[in-house]
């Protein structure tokens, strides 16, 4: 992508009621839109980055056998009503509407209840069990504040993954898979070592749930890190666990402010009762299906990132998740060079496009200093000069975002870099 | 996939409710489910058709400079006011909802006034200009009656690309290379044949505007089609025309009924009037953007290629959206034929995986007839069946589903017809 045909550009500020840092950084790099509070429009770049880490979810929901649907937002009133989450009273983050008839609809901010409801059209026999079934979808939530940025939205991309299985034996086998494919996101997008499967209350089915608690300075929770182990405890349950780890048993557990980037739960038979979602076993016995619930925003994740990987000068994407692999930025030189100048970097862009190298080239006319400063906020992992001082030497110069490390190299090496 | 573990599975009747002929063969077919009137779920199987469909679509407007962004459904009441449609009097199909602190929301049934608003912070010279910006994004309408299954929701997938333009001649420019854009997607989902680009009324800032009429029984709107150059008018203007084609002058236009698939329209400075979404030109004076509009809906199109090429016996669906490039099918064999039969079916299916081959393979344990009577419901393309009398021939049997030919075949012919 020609830079000077991006439709978006950086800004010096952010729009003066965003106090969320990711959001700030965000704004002013043109990865998204403010809306309203809570809400974003993600712009090109910013949606580049989304699609990533989704493509990455989607793979480790994908290897655990996950099938891909895609659920409306208008939720029917008499669905929830069956497991008890109609009212307000119940569920305080509702969005409400209503048909021109006057039948009340909402706007979901889960999916249990309408997927436990599908699945009684195609859960009958043990034989179409277990099954685990995962979507990419609008969440709608009616939060009192919304100051977070994109790590809490009233409106946000949620995959949420159910698990359908025979029993808790059956059940507790894809959970730790599910378990384990969390881990490998966290650790595709770039939060691998400050990520930490956290021990949180199991409600009434089981020991424990799981939260996936990224360190962060502006999280809003606290959690009881096991070194040793790389687990954690959330606060809830720290007093129960006598401040041990659930591990080893150590007890030298320290506190940290840390964001919940991921859970995983049990459902039990909470909701296939409340749907008779049920099937005929072996011996032709009715049995109620066991269920878990399995969630990450990647808008959350996107924002995580930003708030715990950015410096003074911008945002740093790790290059998993970047919205280009290489920023490459030609500098004009003076009279008849320029020309020169430009023609080299132009056949760059070409050729490493050609190769399906994503590259972000900028072609403003605009100064260095500019330049420098736009491609620090932005944030691609990798940045290629082209100068006169670079093609006097027949090399590019490559920066890397993360080390602050420069070296000239030719241009043949860039493909090891990538 | 092994549809032994796909979850969905064919079913005999639709809800008794459903009345389109789309909806009841897709909800058969186990491609989508019905949340209520008006609102579907999209299946794995459905899911896949809609993707294709969307790939297409996206890579027809990345070829004429689309760039993707993705805007919220929750709309800020003050920023439709600026263009006088907030009103439930002036938009009928308006669905509303609440912030907790009483705050009147909409949710989006178009998005031309937040990306006109939207771009406003990009768009101060005549160098930022042209732009086409475009988006997948759920659309919520109102709708009084709903029962043309997914060709009229009342939640739904729509692209709606937007372009900003200097002038009207640069605009009309882009407003041409989207027709084209248009007609390529017809033509590569399968419905170019019988679409015909349509004039209809241009509102106050042009001639004409067009639609994109796919012929079809069920079809809410009444088209005039001259065949000679395959365009057609739209009823609302006929008369006007004189009942003439537009292009020939030709009187022998004659009448037929079909569906809306798209719409191209010229904004004029509508929007930008209303935003003040101005620049600066050449000379520095200030000038309104002129803006365009074009929308398609892929799950109209996937409906409307249900409806007007399915048979009798289920979907048929063109190769380039099918949801898999190959059905193949086993067929057990007695005794210890039986194992052979399967691990040769086994071995195919491992290989065309392998080799990147989009494969249904109907492994399950049912009976010759159910397994084909579901492969002609859910319509892909070709049907490799592998059987004792095929495995005796070293042969594999070759379906076409649309041509309803049979063939016997080398495996290693089978790529030379996907």
């Amino acid at each position: 992508m020609r830079q000077s045909e991006l439709f978006t550009t950086t800004r010096r500020e952010a729009p003066t009621d965003e106090v969320a840092r990711n959001a700030q950084l965000l704004i002013r790099a043109g990865y998204i839109h403010k809306e309203m509070a809570g809400v974003y429009s993600y712009l090109p770049l910013g949606l580049r980055v989304l699609e990533n880490i989704v493509r990455i979810i989607r793979e480790e929901m994908q290897a655990i056998g996950g099938q891909e649907v895609s659920l409306p937002a208008l939720q029917d009133r008499l669905v929830w009503q069956k497991s008890g989450r109609w009212s307000d009273e119940v569920v305080d983050v509702w969005f409400k509407t209503a048909l021109k008839n006057g039948a009340e609809l909402g706007l979901s901010f889960t999916h249990e209840e309408p997927l436990t409801a599908l699945m009684t059209d195609y859960v009958h026999s043990y034989r179409d069990l277990p099954r685990a079934v995962y979507q990419f979808q609008t969440k709608f939530r009616n939060e009192t504040r919304a100051k977070s940025g994109i790590m809490r939205g009233r409106e946000f991309l949620m995959k949420d993954l159910y698990s359908f299985s025979r029993d808790t034996v059956e059940h507790e086998k894809f959970y730790e898979r599910a378990k384990q494919a969390y881990q490998n996101i966290f650790e595709r997008v770039g939060l691998g070592a400050t990520t930490y499967l956290t021990y949180a209350s199991g409600g009434t089915f089981s020991k424990y749930s799981h939260e996936f608690q990224t360190l962060c300075a502006t999280g809003e929770d606290t959690i009881y890190v096991c070194e040793k182990c790389h687990v954690a405890v959330n606060q809830e349950i720290i007093d129960d666990l006598q401040h041990a780890c659930p591990q080893c048993g150590a007890k030298d557990v320290r506190s940290a402010t840390a964001v919940e980037v991921g859970n995983i739960f049990s459902l039990g038979t909470k909701f296939s009762e409340a749907f008779n979602l049920s099937y005929l076993d072996e011996q032709g016995a009715s049995r109620l299906v066991v269920m878990g619930s399995y969630g990450i925003g990647p808008g959350r994740v996107m924002g995580t990132i930003v708030e715990t990987l950015s410096d003074e000068k911008g945002i740093v994407w790790p290059k998993t998740i970047a919205p280009y692999a290489l920023h490459l930025v030609v500098l004009g030189g003076r009279g008849a060079e320029t020309a020169a100048v430009l023609a080299a970097a132009d056949q760059l862009y070409t050729t490493l496009t050609a190769r399906g190298v994503a590259v972000l080239y900028d072609d403003r006319d605009v100064q260095a200093g500019e330049k420098f400063a736009d491609a620090d906020l932005l944030g691609i992992p990798l940045r290629a000069v082209v100068s006169a001082k670079t093609l006097a030497q027949k090399k590019i110069e490559i920066y890397d975002r993360s080390t602050d490390e420069k070296k000239m190299i030719d241009e043949r090496e860039i493909h090891t870099l990538l």
